[in-house]
């Protein structure tokens, strides 16, 4: 049976996702690696527009050879073809809202104004400087930690993990996001719920796993 | 039994979309009208940040009195919360797939980037002219639905609709966010295959109902 392949970058926010999900629902796979710098952004080729014509990372070619984008739109899709594995969103309709609103809170709030070619733009295009880069870059994740900070800290759902005693898809989503924060030097002591949360996360073999220094692609 | 209440701006594509939704299921609610320009953004208020610490619209409160966030997580809710109206999403895990994925070509890689509190850091904080704020919205649009129109044309589960000949999440998202591009003046005729889809969309009575000039916060 063909395995499941990842296209990836060990940097990308949405990629790590979906490792993750892979690692915790351990699920093998296979991994082709896009790296979005070298060759002009290996993303870009058209050897890649044929499998992804978003041109972004991550894609999933499925066991039966489709293949998927969308990162949440790939964690969803595993849940639902390996329901054996370790689910990553609860049984209820209420709980799956929550999940989902926070893994978006991330994945429609944050990353998207945050991503390479979104700063490429900035700076190319607008000639904004590297102060007034790093600013934009800190305003969303202020406004976006700040609401999930708050969401996390009120709601009484909120256990070791984002929802519970289990991670799920909510999870995924902030390990990478936070990640991402630190790389940029983001001032993250005003969130110590999410804090506490991704400590507990990284203590876990599936995101120590999924971690872009972890990745083959990483070293090269 | 109380029903259930969408908070709602008449020209927010997010908002727009779960209207669309509603109306498909044919699920009867309350409006709760949030105006994101008159006083100062109505939801920047204590008591709408109480409702949604995201200061975003829509949420919705459910019969319970749950208060749910992110439209993409509102619209998989009412899809099972409400079974027995028509689906938004396929049955399959490889159509599900596929619709969330072009969803969220929409809502995580064009909204986010040209909604109103992005446009306004742009002229805000950084400065930037009218013309570059149009090329900056302009360009997002093109990235994001020349790839929707490449998936759309190419796939074969394509139909009338984004996915076969029911209306999907798919459609829901890709309508109001060629509505908020032809209110931005770009360019679509490089898309005909959405063209053809959003005219087949919008001759149904639950997208006209839903769209913004015909909700009654758009007279006030």
């Amino acid at each position: 049976m063909p395995m499941l392949t990842l296209y990836t970058y060990f940097r990308s926010s949405a990629a790590f996702r979906v490792r993750i999900a892979l690692a915790l629902k351990g699920l093998p796979h296979d991994s082709a690696f896009i790296h979005l710098v070298r060759d002009g952004g290996q993303h870009r080729s058209a050897a890649y527009q044929a499998i992804n014509p978003q041109q972004l990372v991550p894609a999933l070619r499925t066991e039966d050879g489709s293949v998927l984008t969308q990162s949440l739109a790939i964690m969803e899709y595993l849940d639902e073809a390996y329901p054996d594995a370790p689910a990553l969103l609860p049984a209820d309709a209420l709980g799956r809202a929550r999940v989902r609103a926070l893994a978006q809170a991330v994945a429609c709030e944050v990353h998207p104004l945050n991503n390479l070619r979104v700063l490429h733009y900035l700076t190319q295009h607008l000639g904004v400087s590297e102060a007034q880069k790093t600013a934009w870059y800190h305003h969303w994740v202020r406004e976006g930690l700040g609401a999930i900070e708050t969401m996390l800290t009120q709601e009484g759902a909120t256990g070791r993990f984002c929802h519970g005693d289990t991670p799920t898809l909510a999870d995924c989503c902030l390990v990478p996001q936070v990640f991402n924060a630190r790389r940029f030097a983001c001032p993250l002591e005003d969130y110590p719920t999410i804090g506490r949360i991704v400590q507990a996360c990284e203590a876990l073999p599936a995101f120590a796993q999924a971690a872009p220094a972890q990745q083959p692609d990483a070293a090269a």
